[in-house]
This record gives C-alpha cells, sequence and structure tokens, in this order.
C-alpha cells in the first residue's frame, strides 16, 4: 500500500469549525440562527438516524434544527402543507426532505414546493443546470458533489487540466460532480453501466470518482499509477467477523486500487462525512442569502 | 476523401415537411396555427436576418411567426414589458428573445421572464439540468444540441455505447450536447481550452463533435478512423476568390478530416440549417402542450 488516506472526517471536522465561527457571527450580528428543518414521512430506521444525525450537527455547529415527522400514512396535502408552512416561515432558511418519500406521495410536487432559495439540496433541475453554466452559479450545489470538490481543493489536488473521470451519472451524484469539475476546469469524462470497456477509460484518469455503487468495481489494473481516487460508492460486503455480518466498503477494491493510487479517500470516513458538513455550510448560506433578500 | 457527407440542408427538409403536416393538422383540429413571437433589440443587419429567417420558416411550416422589433435605446421596462405580454398572449406558445441584448439591458432578468412553456430556445437552467436527469424531460431542448443528435440519430449512427467528444461547454451548445449524447447512453467526455493534449482526447472519440469556434482546430491526425464527426463550428475563413473576401469554415480542417472519418457534417450545409428546423418543432411541440394544459 503506498496511497495516501484523503481523511474525509479529519476535512469534515475542520469545515463544522469554520461553520460554528460563521453562525455563531452571524447569531450575533442579527440576533437569531440559521435555521433547517428536515421532513421525514414515515419511521423507517435508518431514515430516523439519517434526520438525527443532520439535526444533532446543526446543534454542534450552532445551527437551529427542527425535526418534522409525519406518519407513514401522511396525505399528499399533509405533507405539501407542511413544507408549504416552512417554505414561508421566515425562521426556516434551509429545507430538507428526506428521500425516497412513500409511494403514495408524488415526490416531485413536493420537491418543487421547496423554494429554489431553502433548496439546501441543491436537488431542484435549475439549480444543477446552473452548476455547469459559465457566469452563473447555482444558489446550492448538492452536498455529496460539493464534498467530493472539497475533498480535492483542501488535500491540493490540481483539477484544472486534470483527465478527470466520474463512474455514474445519477442526478444527486454523478451528473453534479462532473459538472462542478468541469467548471474547475477539468476534462471530465461520464462513464455509466452502457459503457464499453470502463477499464480503458478510467486508465487514463488522473482524478477518478466512481460513483455508482458496486463493491470492488474498480481493481487496481483499472487505474492510472498516480491518480487521485474520490470513491462514493457505499456496498454493503458480507463480512463474517464483523458482528452484524457485513462491513461497509466503496466502489473501488480499496487495497488493490491503494497500490497505485496516489491518494484515495476511504469508506466509510472518506466522501460520507463531507455530506452532513456541506449541508451545514448550504444552510449557513441560505440565511446569509435570504438576509440580502 | 472517403467520408460521406452527412446533409444537414436535406434532414432539415425532411423535418420542415413533417413539421407542416403536424402544424396544419394542428390547425384543423384547434382552429389556430402554433405562434412563435421573436424579439429583437436594436437594428444589427445579422440579427435582422437571422429573425427574418425563423418567421419565414414558420409561414413555409404553417406556423404563425411575429416579429417584434424594439429600438436600440429601448429601456429594460419596455422590452419587460414587451416580453411579459408575450408570455402572457395565449396566441404566442414560444418566445424568442435574440440575443445579445444591448448592453444597458439586463440579459437574465428578460430571459427569466420568458416562462418555461414558452422557452422554444431552451436556454433555461432548468431545462438544461432536465436533460441530464433520467426519468426527467426538459421542455425544450436548445435547438442547436436537438439538431446535432437528431442528425446523428437520422444518418444512423448507433450513441448507445460509443464513445462521444464534444470539444466547447457553452450553455447553448457543448453542455446541452454533452447531456444529451450521455441520455443517449454514450460515454461522454467533455473537453475545452484547458483540456491538456485535445488530440489524445479525440483519438478515441467514435462520434466527435467540434463546438468552439475555432477553424482547423480539428486536423487529420486528431480523429480517429471510422469516427463520425457533426462539426458545430462556424468561422470566416480569408478567401481572396470569394467576392465578399472570405468564405465559412468549421472547426475541423475538412479535407484532411474527410479522408479519416466514416462520415461528417459539412460547414455551412450542416448543422446550421437544423438549428431553424428544431426551432419549428419546438414550437409546435409548444402549442400542442400548452394545450394539455
Amino acid at each position: 500500500m503506498s496511497a495516501n488516506i484523503i481523511d474525509g472526517k479529519a476535512i469534515a471536522k475542520d469545515i463544522h469549525t469554520e461553520v460554528r465561527a460563521e453562525a455563531e457571527q452571524f447569531e450575533k450580528d442579527n440576533g437569531y440562527k440559521p435555521g433547517l428543518a428536515t421532513v421525514l414521512v414515515g419511521e423507517d430506521p435508518a431514515s430516523q438516524s439519517y434526520v438525527k444525525a443532520k439535526v444533532k450537527a446543526c446543534e454542534e455547529d450552532g445551527l437551529m434544527g427542527i425535526k418534522h415527522v409525519l406518519p407513514e400514512s401522511a396525505s399528499q396535502e399533509e405533507v405539501m402543507a407542511l413544507v408549504t408552512s416552512l417554505a414561508e416561515d421566515p425562521s426556516i432558511h434551509g429545507i430538507l426532505v428526506k428521500l425516497p418519500l412513500p409511494g403514495h406521495i408524488d415526490e416531485k410536487t413536493v420537491l418543487d414546493a421547496v423554494p429554489l432559495s431553502k433548496d439546501v439540496d441543491g436537488f431542484h433541475p435549475a439549480n444543477l443546470g446552473r452548476i455547469g453554466i459559465k457566469g452563473e452559479e447555482a444558489d446550492f450545489v448538492a452536498c455529496t458533489p460539493a464534498g467530493v470538490i472539497e475533498l480535492l481543493k483542501r488535500s491540493d489536488v490540481q483539477i484544472e487540466g486534470a483527465n478527470a473521470v466520474v463512474i455514474g451519472r445519477s442526478k444527486i451524484v454523478g451528473l453534479p460532480v462532473a459538472l462542478l469539475l468541469l467548471n474547475e476546469n477539468a476534462t471530465v469524462t461520464i462513464c455509466h453501466s452502457r459503457t464499453k470497456d470502463l477499464g480503458a477509460v478510467t486508465r487514463e484518469a488522473d482524478i477518478l470518482v466512481p460513483a455508482i455503487g458496486k463493491a470492488n468495481l474498480v481493481t487496481e489494473d483499472m487505474v492510472k499509477e498516480g491518480a487521485v481516487i474520490i470513491d462514493v460508492g457505499v456496498n454493503r460486503v458480507d463480512d463474517a467477523t464483523r458482528k452484524r455480518g457485513y462491513r461497509l466498503a466503496g466502489d473501488c477494491d480499496f487495497e488493490g486500487v491503494s497500490k497505485r493510487a496516489r491518494a484515495i479517500t476511504p469508506v466509510p470516513g472518506g466522501v460520507g462525512p463531507m455530506t452532513i458538513a456541506m449541508l451545514m455550510k448550504n444552510t449557513l448560506r441560505a440565511a446569509k442569502r435570504q438576509l440580502e433578500g
């Protein structure tokens, strides 16, 4: 193993510290805290702990986190009524609707009710489109993609002029990561399940971002000597030595790939902690922008 | 020379014929024609002939084209008043604001006043963002990028699984072309002025779309044997044998590149005629969609 480990936990901690300092200054100046409302419909334990972690981070960073939980049986009207009231509430600057919503709820209509100015998740198509447009700025960049770029920048990786390859094209990760890398002047290639010779493409990558959710997809032979890898995948891999019977792994064969890469993020402890840090940053940004009008 | 010439004029003519048949049916069914309003501020001769060509195409295709011309000195309020009234006018289904607007007019504010449902130019960031999102559909795809894809499809070029390389990342051409190719399941690379070794990238392209506006940028040695090239560039090249002293040329060294390419669009007569054909298609689509509510 030779690759440097890019420590997402440590970098995320730095960001939380920065947010906290800014949030305290914000409260001093304005007499209130930046506010994030989370909306959860149903009792799924994983979603509950997801939302709980967000609200806890708010507390630690000096923001106001407010948890709204509706029963699984909530109607479209009830969900819309909540989101609309949050949209109008001046003490709420960011709204996070936990996806997926139950099957009987129309997700698109609910997300459309989140105003662009409070879309701290950055999921609105206009926010996605603006990332790629020179001279325009997205109100908010989705948290995981923003975290990927932040990891590269804070690890002093040269993005401009680099060949960057993104595996995956989801609207929450692959696509916005590609547009952000393009904005940073990388030459960007987007691969996906229909790509014919994935290895031939990834071997040209100075920066490789697997974000497809398939354990061991990227192997040693697919990586260029000296590449930097930000592994966004989170997969459960059977592991009898663990109490719960599995461990978490990214999209890379970590040990193999580490022999050739110059730097790589671990899973867990890489991109994951960054997502929540960027959400705090977005919420603070939302509060500041709403102040400016 | 061995490459097949992809005849944009002939393909555009087919599309105009299809639009005309559909527009006649539309008028028969509804008692009115799909309406396109063009907005031109100032007297620039090139812009005037651009707008004139659009309105003439409307007439030929059975649509209603209405030309609005404001003086160069028109104020922001005057331009906004016109665009707002067109936005509200139920007989107008598409609005085309000729860019660039004079320097004293805020372009973004004017474009934002064009409702998404009438954005037949497809320039709104949400329309751009939606192109890239699986399962979402843009209301309108910008006309030149849509024309590029149509040329490929109507020339029976296999896009799925192909390595597609786009040179240029403008919001009007490069970026939407890249997203459209991605939607068609190509592996897509976006190059630009900061790309380090352009030839190394373009030599991997099964489909190459130069869209950067630099004559002779793409030379024979930069092209893979058997590639298909859609040349979006339009450049003036000095030519003493022509009356006006120049000729139009794309971004490719056409003669050299033709030796290796399997098929290529000429400039003029390639992408150019497609842009206006796709605008007619978008206007017809706008009228049909507004009918559906």
